[in-house]
């Protein structure tokens, strides 16, 4: 019975001295190398269902294991991008993190995620577990403004941070203009006869000032208004869930707010229902990000959008595209103003 | 000037036979291997900062690279995960993707994610690029009832299947369900009173009956009413939009509806108010997931949880944990009924 099984007829019929190789498996295929790697790779090239099965099955009888260690060893990459974000459950950094992943496949590579939960001790780990696994570049939206990539330098291993309004010299980054776009959404309340307009800002770990913050105090200061009031609080939603309540609290009520962030959005509006009130007859809301929430919470938010898609391609390409090998640079994209209810338009 | 650069006074110090290893890292940084592993390696064990500054120093200097290719190779292990999900941008599978990211840094394992964007040709090439990469394991939250693992199983690399109802001969899987978790939500609704209770069903690829259909059925017939309307749309947010939209504008209109994601319900949610009704008071509702959305939104939703976390880390357990090498089996995890204010609770 034994002799039926081909695992077990195999050893009979081809007693081997070495280990089985990718020529073997196309000889007993009856097809050409390549088409064995097609297969084993899942392309370049289409193989035909009828091919892929003899394929398939030479594989088995045989024992072949494709060896994708040698193989990274032989090409001196493990054609993999790390990617570490504060939180993938964020709808920005989801809609982030499925950009890169399509960016980084059209270029042949995969990707691994991390969260650092904005943790500056795990954060480090993760950078350093990447430098571990050599991947070919990561991808850093950092807790801090200049982190510390000593374990990627040393490995040669390049890297792009994410999320950076400004030049951090010395680091690949990409960014948009926080200032133009948080001035062009505080201009767009002002449009609506606002005069006392509030502010949610996130906070960071590093504490360092955030553009929106000057944003919000340039539109205020040429338009020869007054600061209203301002809360610090987490970039999410509960983070927004108290700003709101904070600023409803506020002596010198203000009459709209900006928001540094979609998901601080959604919990000022929760606030502000809470107390009964109504966005935007009582108070005008406008924030920042882009995300898919922003459209499908009531009323929609009116919203700062960040090229999503373009960043992240751009942020891939500098690693391992047409921008590979290139000195650092800061790359800085426009944000667009998505109007939609909560501002107070029709 | 030259020599005074350590990178160049090293080729003339130390002439090199052969490439440079971790030995003569440790030699130069007057540590011992073990402790220039925890460097590279990001641990298991703590390194002093000043100790990881010698160390670094000395890898700088003597040009070593940790070699992450011969490692695989020498451990038969990539010591990588794979998880293949529709959408990372659908925030029940971010919340998902953390919770396996964390369960499998738990046991040392990195996670490459890639998305299907539920199209079977795209899961396939996910597979089997997961394959030619020799991960370890691969979470498969599939957009058909019984996929094609054949490169997986060609690789001797074990799956789990996620998001699966009920056993699939062959297959690992886990999933929880369905029909009782949506049974327990339209019992919910019948509680309040409602007699004409509607289905916004999500629709999959695969066209396989869903649990929560047969749960919403198996409701209504033990308490005596008549199937409401039902319709069948994407089970996003879109989708729930769609599906609001149709359910408002039926003949026989119902007073509550079951959405079978938190995403359709969000949809729903805006087709009612744009319909210029009210949740929970002309239109009652009930959802599937528990994300963090749900509680978010206004009112905020009853939903059905699904235990992520419990079920993230048996899915890693089963391929690289206590569960490796056991025989394929199904899992199956209860839901909880999570009741806020849509429903008509207070």
């Amino acid at each position: 019975m034994a002799s039926m099984d081909p695992m077990t007829s195999t050893a009979t019929q081809a007693p081997r001295s070495g280990p089985v190789t990718r020529k073997d498996v196309a000889r007993y295929a009856g097809v050409s190398t390549a088409v064995v790697s097609y297969v084993v790779n899942g392309g370049p090239k289409r193989v035909a269902p009828a091919t892929e099965a003899k394929v398939q099955d030479a594989i088995r009888v045989l024992g072949y294991r494709p060896n994708a260690a040698a193989r990274a060893l032989k090409l001196g990459s493990s054609e993999t991008l790390g990617l570490i974000i504060p939180d993938i459950t964020n709808p920005f950094f989801s809609l982030f993190a499925h950009a890169v992943e399509d960016a980084a496949a059209a270029l042949g590579y995969a990707l691994v995620l991390s969260n650092s939960d904005g943790n500056v001790a795990r954060e480090r780990n993760n950078v350093r577990n990447l430098a571990a696994r050599q991947v070919d570049g990561v991808l850093l939206a950092s807790v801090l403004f200049e982190p510390d990539l000593a374990s990627l330098e040393t490995a040669d291993i390049p890297s792009v941070l994410l999320n950076q309004e400004r030049d951090a010299p010395g680091f690949n980054s990409i960014g948009v203009d926080l200032a133009a776009g948080a001035r062009m959404a505080v201009e767009h309340l002002i449009g609506h006869g606002h005069t006392n307009i509030g502010l949610a800002m996130g906070t960071n770990v590093s504490g360092s000032k955030d553009g929106r913050e000057q944003g919000w105090r340039d539109a205020l200061r040429d338009a020869g208004l007054r600061e209203g009031p301002i809360t610090y609080s987490e970039f999410d939603r509960s983070g927004g869930y108290v700003a709101g309540q904070r600023l409803l609290a506020s002596v010198n009520r203000p009459t709209a707010i900006f928001a540094s962030s979609d998901m601080q959005a959604i919990g000022i509006l929760r606030a502000v229902r809470e107390a009964g009130l109504d966005v935007p007859g009582d108070i005008a809301l406008a924030c920042f990000d882009g995300s898919v929430e922003s459209e499908y919470s009531w009323p929609p938010l009116t919203t700062v959008v960040q090229p999503v898609t373009a960043m992240a391609e751009a942020a891939v390409a500098s690693l391992v595209g047409a921008g590979r090998g290139e000195p650092p640079r800061h790359r800085l994209f426009a944000t667009e103003l998505k109007v939609r209810q909560s501002c107070g338009c029709p």
